[in-house]
């Protein structure tokens, strides 16, 4: 592989501009207006104010703000690889967005054979583009952007499809995408670094390491998605008290699972100094670890032991579990998204199990049938009727019971885990293919592959007066 | 002008001092609240959260991130100039919009001799702030803060009166400012750069370059900028449907450009590598591109596609056109506005022209009267009964046909060029006058002439163990 | 104190262990959720788009920007203490919260033995938490992390108590939090340097100093704070009117400070130059200077006044009172919390009362009631009667008179400093006790005593090529 060039100057134009022709393609063809964003079908009882963009809007720009910034400063915490973190971020997300609203749209949102485009789409798209982006972490600093666009060209439809297929035929409650979004990034993710396995990477790579101003910026990217996390969770549940709860038992989960990780990062360090690259991850474990169960009644405290449980496991995982999977498994998870989203992932989905099992009536009132929208009494069922007069506009449901709700939930996680190990798998073999620019190990982790550096940007001695001449040509 | 002094001792005081005077006098005298912040019209009919507040608000907000921390980042892209790009900008902004709101209250807000104060004035000020750093960008690194002011002090009551007089008079549509933010910007900034060429930095300079830290704090600016558009594009359009598309397309154009401005970016370097410069600037073109006609039924696809056509010249005015310009045309541009700004507004206001030609009310319904509201028919006209019974409230507008409308937007497009063009050429000389504290040549590009920097700031060595005892001065 | 171990290997998991344990508990048995979130209390009559959430969250979100980034980037002021300024802050924040919905919500959540949480007990929570991370400026670099959370621990109560009995029992308006805010940390802050005083320190410090890059990072959360300011103040007051005074006044209070910070910058320097450090702090002046009298109808002039005249004491303070409190009353105020929210807040307090006092129905209109809820009525006074046909809801008040409720304003302010420099006086004892890992005068202001940081962080020279092979272990 380290024979092939690695100029981006044909590779990558050519491929941006099949990729476009096709977008436009199919957005001239499929993609028009939803009923909210149609000046036509405004008249005199639209009220401009009822427009759902006033609902959907402040949650996706917050989402905005984690998919760009929030990931874009995280990824970019190699000493050496800052432009590559943050800017490959950039190029995947706008791709993968861009490319979630057609395949979201062909099966989520398509009527009479068009894509009914509004910001609801955005945020579906945002969820499928966090799902590459966090794939993308596995394999981080080891991928060309060819790569990574094939990467989002491949994962998308999957993910997508199996969204579709969890949702329609399983009907899961999964407000916080925890098995949907993160447990399928996370396989995915593996799958693919599990093919483009580098065994010369497991003897340490002299550039794989972090800078006091990239660890600050890691950091900086970590809060955005700290802060904005409990938008990200609530962007899908039910409007009021179930989106309330949703961003209580976020802020909570991840309220505990920060000052749970400053402690373990403390202890398990044989020095007791604590680790920048724990603050950077594990602290977001909590956000995580709510998800599956982040609309349903399970109480703040049981949010805080959430928090602390899924922070704990996180730790242990990058302490433990990463070294083991990369030197026996060869599985090189480079961000250690088996940790954040896996482990988590599966402690999220057990916890919403036993939410679903232990919801009562008493509890929830009969909005239980809204939350637990398939446990509503079917069509016909009289009883159906008697919680109509309460909750208006109840939909009828499939009548299920908790245990059976409990089943699908297990059936869910194990059909995604398979689907996106799968997936992932096969994108990886794509991704070895030739003339894909994949980096040869030694570039690996280094900006210099595929920017314009500033001159000795490796060794800021450079900017010193001596060699200022040399600079004077970078602008 | 090297031989004037450029301490800001007392030059910057004295002018702050006299524009706060000044400033606080027009306050005092002239602005009131408006309706919705007057607790005096608070009644049993008022119900609180109908506020325009509510409203407005967030989109101020986001606006806010884009000014204070998008533009500030994103200037700090010179590897000494650093404190300068975001302080001055800083600086620049608050004073634009303190007076901003005097300015476009008198022609717009006023009433019985009063100003009448809300948010919604903020936002306008945040517009014509918008403008001042947009023609900051021509002249970054070669100016004074005091020059600066100045520039703000002149500047905008020239976009003020632009705005009104374009608004009152042509009546065009320009949601997204693409002539009045734009092209106004653009001019301006181009006229007073021009004024101001420097025939020595053609040859280059030793201090216009980047660095790795640098380069990164940048595209951080273009990323919040990125991801608030927007709410910038938005922010003044009809609420419900019009806003609604206002953001798809926004969305929509920025993220074509962006995967545009990535293939073009290794397309057009000999290496095939990618440049920095380019993704921190024209990653952005699709926002001003899809400006004009961002609250028309022009479909996404279209808004895909001017995405990419902007990207496209902005990206090729980088390349070619701002060298010719500083050799030839003694215009030296920066950031290189006339490419992010300037072409594209011009895309835009063609994509705008072509957007009203081909209206219909097939497409918009009834509404369309009210997004082109002056070609709505005029007072008395049967057809305005017609429509209002469909479009409550609609207001009667001047009957004008497609064709009209598309003359007056051209008129407008050439009004603003030239008054543009001739208030930022005046500004130019004033800017030259003496005792502003002009950088001489060598100086430009560094922050140690108007900041206290931290010593050897030019030289990280400094940081080094040996002479850390000189930096125990610098705190 | 030297001699003590600062490892935080075993102290700080046991003291997170402590609290979380207790948190947990106390969580589990009298943690519930507010009818807002609430599904149980939802039936046909609730609309779930009237919940609380939708007008709490926006201000919410807005606030945790300011915590989490704002205050994390302007704490990493200091060249070595980046890791430690923005982390710690981290750390101690959402401890401080966890722990404020807690007891702030025994005081002023709690029904029927239960603590009701929602959002908007999160926001009351972040304002404690404000207090703490302000009062942490003063200590900034001489702590350790469990100190911190010591401080937190303790500082949490006392501030919830002088809170609750002031708004129990004084009944005063502070919209903004000058008082019970500004003033409280400050003095707490005040109080615990003073018993933490380090006699070495005042000799300057060789690690007591800025890089350049750590100056941009400041600049960037002074920027992140400056704009979400207005939400910080506005979050609590009485929505409509009453909100959208309180964002303009804090918006133009922070515009007028700003540009005068620039001027004193520039002026009270011997060389002309502006200093980072006024930029970073003394640009907020204009924030707490308004506080107290937000949402009254000062007129936006006298917002412009305040945030002139809160500039100008904040930046003497600087220049001349921190020197002195330093070398003559043993205080050493790391940050300058003094000048920034104590003098402004004592401008900010007469201000409020000057308000109070020249407060008329003429200006106000009958709800000059609801504003100054402690002048309406008493229960059976026909006036109330009067007053509540016009303005709907109007709850009796205390029929105090305008120069009653000043004087209520001056207890609290008294009472408040008085509470708050004793609280932090006893603090700053418990903080003096062994095992709490205080640094030593040498190791302070460092981010090696805590982090494993890469080796040679205070020195890129490390980055040459040369010692790459150190570097590689740093990963």
């Amino acid at each position: 592989m380290k024979k092939h060039s690695t100029s981006l100057r044909v590779r990558l134009p050519v491929l941006v501009l099949v990729l476009e022709v096709l977008l436009l393609a199919l957005y001239t063809a499929f993609v028009t207006y939803d009923n909210d964003a149609n000046a036509k079908l405004q008249n005199n009882e639209t009220k401009p104010m009822d427009n759902a963009l006033y609902r959907d809007y402040p949650y996706f720009a917050d989402i905005q703000v984690m998919i760009f910034i929030g990931f874009g400063c995280l990824l970019a915490f190699f000493r050496l690889y800052g432009f590559s973190g943050m800017v490959f971020n950039f190029l995947t997300a706008t791709f993968a967005i861009q490319w979630a609203i057609l395949v979201q749209g062909y099966f989520q949102f398509s009527h009479a054979g068009k894509i009914h485009l509004g910001v609801i789409n955005l945020i579906n798209a945002e969820f499928a583009c966090a799902v590459v982006l966090i794939s993308f972490g596995a394999v981080l600093g080891k991928t060309s952007p060819v790569q990574l666009l094939v990467m989002a060209l491949l994962e998308v439809p999957v993910f997508s499809v199996n969204e579709w297929a969890v949702l329609k035929y399983l009907r899961i409650n999964d407000a916080g995408g925890s098995i949907l979004i993160h447990l399928f990034a996370c396989y995915f993710g593996l799958g693919a670094t599990f093919v483009l396995y580098r065994p010369r990477l497991n003897e340490g790579h002299a550039k794989e390491n972090t800078s006091y101003q990239s660890d600050i910026l890691s950091v900086m990217g970590t809060l955005f998605l700290w802060v904005f996390w409990p938008s990200f969770n609530s962007a899908l549940t039910l409007k009021g008290d179930d989106q309330h709860r949703a961003i209580l038992h976020t802020f909570i989960g991840l309220s505990s699972s920060t000052l749970t990780a400053f402690a373990l990062s403390a202890m398990l360090n044989k020095n007791g100094k604590i680790t920048m690259a724990d603050i950077q991850n594990v602290t977001l474990a909590g956000g995580v670890t709510v998800g599956a169960s982040v609309d349903m009644m399970i109480s703040p405290a049981a949010a805080y032991a959430l928090g602390v449980m899924g922070c704990t496991a996180c730790m242990l995982g990058y302490k433990y579990l990463s070294p083991f999977l990369a030197r026996h498994l060869r599985i090189q998870d480079q961000c250690g998204i088996h940790n954040l989203h896996g482990l988590t992932g599966l402690i999220s989905c057990a916890a919403g199990i036993c939410a679903i099992l232990t919801a009562t009536e008493e509890v929830y009132g009969p909005s239980m049938y809204e939350i637990f929208s398939h446990r509503a009494p079917m069509e016909g069922d009289p009883k159906l009727l008697e919680l109509q007069e309460l909750i208006p506009g109840l939909q009828p449901g499939l009548g299920r019971s908790a245990r059976e709700q409990a089943l699908y939930q297990v059936a869910a996680v194990f059909s995604t885990m398979g689907v996106a190990a799968l997936g992932g798998i096969l994108t990886g073999f794509v991704l070895k293919l030739p003339y894909l620019a994949s980096p040869s190990d030694d570039l690996c982790f280094d900006d210099e592959l595929f920017f314009n550096v500033p001159p000795h940007y490796d060794c800021p001695m450079a900017l010193n007066g001596q060699i200022k001449t040399d600079d004077s040509t970078a602008s």
